[in-house]
């Protein structure tokens, strides 16, 4: 950690910022330049030492050297995590597209789609039986019974289901149900859920908050990790920015960025960012080639009657000619699909 | 809700779309100019209508001309909302300081950093018992004992106190011990949250998320207000932006925004945007110059030892002398403090 | 454009408000609902418009119906628009790569660096002579000097040049040796210099603004060819966000946007947005899979010893790896490199 | 300077950067820790030097010590500057307010507009000969008509004048009507205009562009400097966020971060921020109370009949009541105006 001093520093303000690097057991590393005195502090860099010293009296600001987070960092386990979901490996050579309604909302359309996305290719089926909604009039999922046509699905398709929890009361039920559990963008710092699943055997797809860093999506992954739990799956959903024409911006280059940094999988949910369904495929394939571990797509049977989000669904015909398309790029950049 | 069609769109195409606007019960009024035809739909502009007619083929936007939100605003309610905590009144002519610890860390830092505060013209007392910290390795709060210190201190002192929830499991536990509960920016869209301090009788103070919208700050406020509880204080604390110059960048514009569009009480948070203690004063000054109902503002006794957010927490001497300031402005834009 | 008024608009500013869209030209349409009554407004939608309304009493918000933009939009000019430099085509089914070196340094550098992006396959050769720097104490380019050497490798390659203009007083020195003008970020909404570039007859590359939305980038592209000059290239670099691990956050959604709104060709650098030079082949990648017309990358034959930029430069060996990639995404979605 | 190497860097790496920074003439200091090595690197800290050490292999990240600016910095010039325009002092106990029409229209109602805020108590006239429009098809601006007319009002009423330069071709034209001279928000980094009025002897109202950091702002008002001029007036004006209830969001907290890093004035535009005119008396009031040292206000005597954002101009009554607030609000934080 580097510790730089205000111009205007006193020799008693030094010796006292020095005083307590020792206290808390770092070693010092004293340099006076011309214009500013810096202090090198060798040792713990956590929040909680960081913070302890920005306070005091003399400080300009203090640097890190390391990173905040240890067990979803490369540097932790240089290779690649591959999570085994029931027979389909997602972080490895092949691709995963995890798709399904944004809602589940009656057996039958569930049924339709998992079927056509498993023709496509798919797979895992995702499917939400509690849903965040911006308002609280519209439908917000169907509860216990959305988990249970998802498991009757499963049953009938072999396809591994996805779900969203929103509520740390909900764990034991959902886990009854699913094989995945989402933590959705706007939970993704919701540390209490993050703590509660991270200590069920369940792997977690992670989507990053719409304002937050990838650092910060790094953090919350140690949070899960921390409880013991490391199949985490990390998901860039698009982030806020002034930008109208879409509902968020994909930041697609967050992909090499976590790639580097860590040896989770990573993949991209192009639909929720696009907000339209036509600009669904282009974002797909541009996620491909990026070098994404897979996809997170809605595809709805009959979005039309969809009764959220149906405007930014794919219909499976257009799905399945995007899966074929998605195919040769997965070639041209080495990977299958 | 207006509804604006493609450029080519085909005469089936609005057929169909007038005859959906009809079955959802709506109001149709076709416009054909010479570039665009346009749909006016009158009746229900919920989000549910809006979705099920974005999906539409033919459909460029659909633009509502109501708001999304009822019971919130100022055209449901025309008059301001004052809440009354233990006689304490936040949303009237007198400014409200709620000012405290931004952890609980014991007994005694506690005491007199409240007895201090009290002192020094302040109504309510703040200080988080669970606190969401980025990293799951710091602090992370007394949970239980914090509660019961703030109740302690609250017999001692009278000042009525204001905590932070970030579970729903904890919500009777909050209820036993506090006066007003807190919903931090994180949690600004965790509905299930909503829901649950929805249905107690308990104030709620409100922070905008660091990526929300002030539109959306006042659709959670309705979640709030739909479940029954309508004592909710709107609370602005910095906003994410690309400056890194401070933590978070205060919009202060929300301030004047809000009170126009609702008739709930807004207050101001400058210690979390500023990030360090230095600017609390500033930006205080200015929320209450730009019409704020009320400050929150994080003080400690001993910042030095502070084992969280330590940084931008004031000492009393400091916070003393800056309320006597407000004061000041206070008087020169009519209101007391 | 449909005029939205408020709800407690009076019966007189009714009738100003319709009296004066009258005057200006337009046909007038009234429709009172329950709970707000909007004005349509059919004709002519300029902004000038528009802010004559906006500010009358009693309006809420003005909401136009059509795009600000006419010559550059899709709807003027439906099939995509092919700009020839010299032989090489920009907007047609081959991509094509425009790669040199940030700035202009020296005579060898420029022509090793050009050989080498030539013989990977590039059409076009970039390098600056007048340099937009952060910093006035950095290098700004060598001025003409620098396009003097741009026309010699040009005589000597064969590949046209492109190169940066910043002031209106270097047009005709800059028409006199380069093939097609560049616009930079920050010059995006330099209205001066847009009005001037289209007054002459040399192809424009007019790069996004670092904190434009689409819509204004495509108002700029309209400034340019208002002047008749309508060979306009656009170009997605990057637009500033919260997110601090990249210089600049690429906006790839932006290019699918364009395409649909424009028929001007859309390409993308990625060695701005990235900032350093191992992030810039998965950008690459994936701006070639989600449809851009071409490229714009950073290559330098000696990065290490580069006067600009050279942390985000590619050195010619990884460049042409990189297009050989590159090739086969361009196959997989059916365009040629 | 820090440079931090990679975990993996090699000793081979190690010695080549030692090399490279000893070479560039500064000290080297190597440190060794468990998990990084670190270098300090003491002496020039200009961004030439930083972008040739980030390039080298096994670097990791070059981090800064010192501030990129030096002119215009306070640790260079501890006490606040002081301009003086004819008379009227920018920068000192009093603040000062310069209000008029967002363009010159004509001869008549920029005298009316003059005289109404001189009345009020302004110190300057603004008034725009040259405006820039997004769009094309708006009007521009009367050129140096528009010049004139502000020349004859000064005449008459004896206020300095405030104009906007757009093209550095005008500035003799400039320079022979006008008082002071504004670099706008767009041209923030046209650093061929910076230099240009840098060369001048008029003092410099410089714009913070809209996706400007605050340090950017600093390193452009260096530009200035950098050719001698130093009466330099920095103005808020709002940036760009994600909230679309405001044109921009007015960033206050950049108010004493300037003044704590500068000596140079720092005045506030809310009207351009706000976009309407209900929302500039509040801002204003804000911007008075965080301590900047004057206002930049749009009034306008007819702004219902204003060729050029009308509805963000204040009527002469409301500025003037206007006044009669912030008087208040100035005297309650020790100013005076």
């Amino acid at each position: 950690m580097i510790i730089v001093l205000r111009s205007d520093v006193s020799q008693e303000q030094v010796d006292h910022i020095v005083d307590r690097i020792k206290k808390l057991g770092l070693t010092v590393h004293l340099s006076r330049g011309k214009e500013r005195t810096i202090v090198g502090a060798i040792g713990d860099e956590s929040a909680r030492i960081q913070e302890s010293l920005e306070v005091l009296p003399g400080v300009e600001k203090v640097m890190p050297i390391l990173k905040p987070f240890k067990l979803v960092s490369r540097e932790f386990k240089p290779e690649d995590t591959v999570i085994d979901i029931e027979g389909i490996k997602i972080g490895g050579v092949q691709l995963q597209v995890i798709a399904g309604p944004c809602s589940v909302e009656n057996l039958a359309i569930l049924q339709e789609t998992a079927e056509s996305v498993k023709e496509a290719g798919c797979g895992l089926l995702r499917g939400g039986a509690f849903k965040p909604r911006t308002s609280p009039y519209t439908f917000q999922g169907l509860g216990e019974e959305g988990l249970k046509y998802l498991k009757q699905v499963k049953e009938k398709t072999g396809l591994p289901v996805v779900t969203e929890i929103m509520d740390p009361r909900d764990i034991e039920l959902i886990c009854k149900y699913v094989d995945v559990i989402q933590i959705g963008a706007r939970n993704m710092q919701n540390f209490r859920l993050l703590t509660e699943v991270g200590k069920t055997n369940k792997p977690i797809l992670l989507k990053r908050g719409l304002s937050s860093t990838t650092k910060e999506l790094l953090m919350s992954a140690e949070y899960i990790a921390a409880e013991g739990n490391d199949r985490i799956i990390l998901c860039e959903r698009g982030i806020r920015t002034f930008e109208t024409a879409v509902r968020n911006t994909l930041d697609l280059s967050a992909v090499p960025i976590l790639k580097r940094e860590t040896h989770l999988p990573v993949i991209v949910d192009p639909s929720h960012a696009a907000g339209k369904w036509d600009l669904v495929a282009p974002l797909a394939k541009a996620a491909v080639a990026i070098g994404a571990d897979g996809l997170l797509i809605e595809v709805h049977a009959d979005p039309e009657n969809a009764l959220s989000d149906g405007v930014q669904s794919m219909k499976p015909s257009k799905f399945s000619a995007l899966m074929d398309d998605l195919r040769k790029i997965a070639d041209a950049v080495g990977r299958s699909l």
